[in-house]
């Protein structure tokens, strides 16, 4: 019986201790953020239309979505045509939340014929370090 | 003596006017970041004291440098040894004075050795749409 206790009481202690360090272990890494870079070609006879369709997608997911944290777009100065985007997520359930919200969705089919090319990365952040400027308030819209 | 000073009003106004421009146009345009992008190739037998140094910068410039807005940094997924940077300066003066910063020049003397290639990409900002979130608070380092 004393053996049983013990077993018990052992196997009770074990599971707390790996559920407190699973809990421990989650929170830390939702504290990572999902970074993705993309490279896009833009088709130059629609570049303005599409730029239009990127703000709108941006300022909505920014805006809406708990989970999106930054989403930076810039083009080549060299080269307008050649889109970059710096995209910052919570975590991965943020990033597929993202993915199928209607306003990511709507963009994507906007534009599927203005997109001549698109390149993914995905990354592992090293340092990501910033300032609560006053200068981003919600979002920044460049026109 | 009447057009004289008819001109000399006109000459008053028009340099009010001018001036009234200039600040107007000046402020508008400090108000978009300048954004730079760093694709960098790392020594892989150096990797770790390069992102060790590159830590040690990001984090004093965002500290120190009012006009330093964001330093992220991120390895590619498929080879840590291919490092990216999104930089973002409150202007082009702020990008002058963080070039000129001692913790800068102390990178990138003690780097140089390290980096096998750097290639720079001058943009022009889209769209920077960003959230003043926890998550993000002066710098998230990650080891």
């Amino acid at each position: 019986m004393k053996v049983k206790r013990f077993l018990s009481l052992g196997v009770a202690a074990l599971t707390t201790l790996v559920s407190w360090s699973c809990n421990r272990a989650s929170a830390e890494q939702a504290r990572i953020p999902v970074v993705r870079l993309a490279e896009l070609e833009i088709d130059p006879t629609q570049l303005e239309t599409y730029k239009a369709a990127l703000r709108e997608e941006i300022e909505a997911s920014v805006r809406a979505e708990p989970g999106v944290l930054s989403l930076y777009a810039v083009s080549v100065k060299s080269d307008p045509t050649r889109v970059r985007l710096f995209e910052m997520y919570a975590d991965s359930n943020a990033y597929d939340a993202h993915i199928a919200s209607p306003h990511f969705v709507k963009y994507k089919t906007a534009t599927k014929a203005m997109v001549k090319s698109l390149t993914l990365t995905e990354t592992v952040p090293l340092s990501l370090g910033t300032k609560r400027s006053e200068i981003l308030g919600a979002y920044v819209t460049l026109k």
